[in-house]
């Protein structure tokens, strides 16, 4: 048997256990790991540095080596995050609704763990820990599959991993990490529906886009974040200075990071070419519509295609608009349901915007930065799901259960 | 542009409209659907006595063209369902979580609509106004696309809804039918990522398959029932022949009928031929193991396929186990994880059972023909989803919302 069909069976078995332990038990397993990894992280530093060696040979960017570099704070904050799980109220046995029939039927529905969760992701070795932790503390089985890039780093954290439950009563298999990193094990994980629940993507559009094609487990896609800012008439310059600056230049690379301004017509007028040169002045590219070109030589034309893009960097595009309903209209075009806000001091407005704009966080005088497991108060997240079922924004405990009905009766029978 | 797009396209600006509605302007429409097909009552039997002599034509099933048959007392009961359905709260714009941040942010989840939802199913035209409602009640949009057998009933139906919805505020485009019932327009519908939210499918074996096989559409599978009841050491022989009775032959055809017993030996040796001869004298085949063979001539031998097999008619499988737990590694095995039972005096093993057998619904002495939404009380339902992502069971109202985080701040930047 391969490793794939070899280890979704244990992850499979694993789970059955899993979902009759008690919060203390799961507790003491996420305790054991938070204090292993410190206790490993000269190891784990190490093997890290033969990955970032390797990398830079294979010519990888700064960014993606950065993503995969482990340092001694990264193993403190990724055990801390522990910690911290340790912490938040197990969701697991919870009644979400009881129903009592007139034939006297007692129905209670409780939530139960999903059983099985697969995770296919790209570079970031934290994701290894931040997904075992989460799925030990709801009861889950999960089985993951990294890059060929962070693999050793992922095995010396599994490693710890295991090393750490094995005076506990959660199994090895609770937590198994897929070491073949071919495309042949992506694609078998697309398929095993016969051992996965779920399947998690997390890393770029390419790898998202193939897991929503190929798979027929079901997915929970995370995906891009091409996220808006509109500056409505009647808002304060001075906030929509620091919000825009924050949402682009403060962290570009990431998914909430703003991608693309809508400006009303008449603030642009007042405040336009002020705004414009600080985003030039912090060495942001501006590529804007016809309007903003001839307010703004620096400006370069927006096509189409920008308003759709997710630039991910020091670029954003810039469009004058005539009302809040044709921003509205641009952002639910072209946005990818991420996050999204509008700067203005009309409260209606606000509301409008806050209940018409189609995205899974709305934000009103605030930078989108904030759509994070962690600023939400999660502890940490699985991902930020960009689709409307079953959870939407960032991921935590909550998003990996699933529910059950539990009926008593004393023999009723239905006519 | 082919129909599909045009009425997805329509269908999606429908659902913008459609998430603004007041609880009043949503029951109005529903109401107006609820009188107006009783005043249409006529033209609609009459439209479907031409696909019932169709139908019989071709050589449908009897059971087929049940389902596809409306008469009077079918459509009072459509009609009545949908003014049970005004009558339950609507769940649009609940809180569901609010978080206070240190920062002053103010973060506010609340339920919205899922958009648009996507419909296939097959025979049965209820299906067609069922969905209308449940969709409109939500703030939802729906596509819908029934088969060829049904279709000119569909259509007087959709008539009906859009007469219904001509004074209204809710849109014709809240509710639409595919009218080319071709294979093409179903694979059009698994693609069109673009304006659904959500594909549910409704109907037997093969359409769920091909519809979870090559839909990128999210889809909630609604799948097959292979339902089983375990008898217990200490069940009442009185309880288990009118469960299993109740059960199998109530109505064979549906999902949530008995299609397996699993029996312990002790009670097997005690009763099992007095229920077996009851099973032949309701004119139920049994297929058994050796066990069971042996003890009772009448049975067939089961292969490994009736394990797995759901009749949906006079036919079941019979098991002889040694211990609760074999039962329950076998549900766990075979099941379709739709709905389970026990019957069993002893109360630890119910709790055992109802906790690690893995089904949406589980049973404690009492049938598993009450996995249904009406039963359950949610006045009517979408359909029976076997996944464990986004809702797990019968569907009701709540099956067709998302959510959405709303966040209010005063120009909080992230650091």
């Amino acid at each position: 048997m391969n490793e794939v069909l070899r280890k979704g069976k244990l992850a499979k078995e694993a789970s059955y256990l899993l979902q009759t332990l008690t919060s203390k038990q799961k507790n003491e397993a996420l305790y054991n790991i938070a204090q292993q990894i410190l206790l490993d992280e000269a190891i784990i530093i190490n093997v890290n540095k033969d990955n970032l060696q390797k990398g830079k040979q294979l010519g990888l960017s700064d960014s993606i080596l950065d993503r995969i570099m482990l340092n001694s704070e990264r193993i403190k904050a990724m055990s801390e995050a522990i910690m911290q799980i340790i912490e938040l109220d197990d969701p697991i046995g919870e009644t979400l609704q009881t129903i009592k029939k007139d034939n006297g039927l007692l129905i209670n529905k409780v939530r139960v763990p999903i059983g099985v969760i697969g995770m296919i992701y790209e570079a970031r070795p934290n994701v290894t820990l931040d997904a075992a932790a989460l799925a030990i503390k709801t009861g889950n089985a999960v089985l993951l599959r990294g890059s060929s890039s962070a693999l050793s780093s992922n095995k010396a954290l599994i490693l710890s991993i295991h090393k750490a439950l094995q005076p506990t009563i959660v199994p090895n298999h609770a937590v198994q990490l897929i070491e073949d990193t071919s495309r042949e094990t992506a694609r078998e994980l697309f398929q095993l529906n016969q051992y996965l629940d779920v399947l998690i993507p997390r890393g770029g559009k390419q790898l998202i886009d193939s897991v929503m094609k190929e798979s027929t487990v079901p997915v929970i896609e995370t995906g891009a974040g091409n996220c808006h800012m509109y500056i409505d008439e009647e808002a304060d310059l001075n906030m929509v200075e620091e919000l825009v600056i924050n949402g682009k230049t403060q962290r570009p690379s990431v998914c909430n990071a703003v991608e693309s301004l809508l400006i009303h017509n008449t603030w642009f007028e007042q405040y336009g070419k002020q705004l414009l040169s600080k985003l030039t002045f912090h060495e942001v590219d501006i590529y804007g519509d016809e309007t903003v070109r001839s307010f703004y030589n620096k400006a370069k034309l927006a096509t189409e295609e920008d308003w759709g893009t997710e630039y991910l960097e020091l670029k954003i595009s810039v469009k004058i608009v005539e009302s809040l309903s044709e921003a509205i209209e641009h952002i639910n075009q072209y946005g990818t349901r991420h996050s999204e806000a509008i700067i203005t001091e009309n409260k209606e407005n606000a509301h409008v915007f806050l209940n018409r704009v189609d995205a899974a966080s709305v934000y009103h005088n605030a930078s989108t930065r904030f759509t994070d497991g962690f600023e939400f108060g999660f502890g940490a997240e699985m991902g930020i799901s960009t689709q409307k079922l079953h959870v939407r924004g960032p991921m935590g405990l909550e998003a990996l259960t699933s529910s059950k009905y539990l009926i008593s009766g004393d023999g009723q029978i239905r006519n």
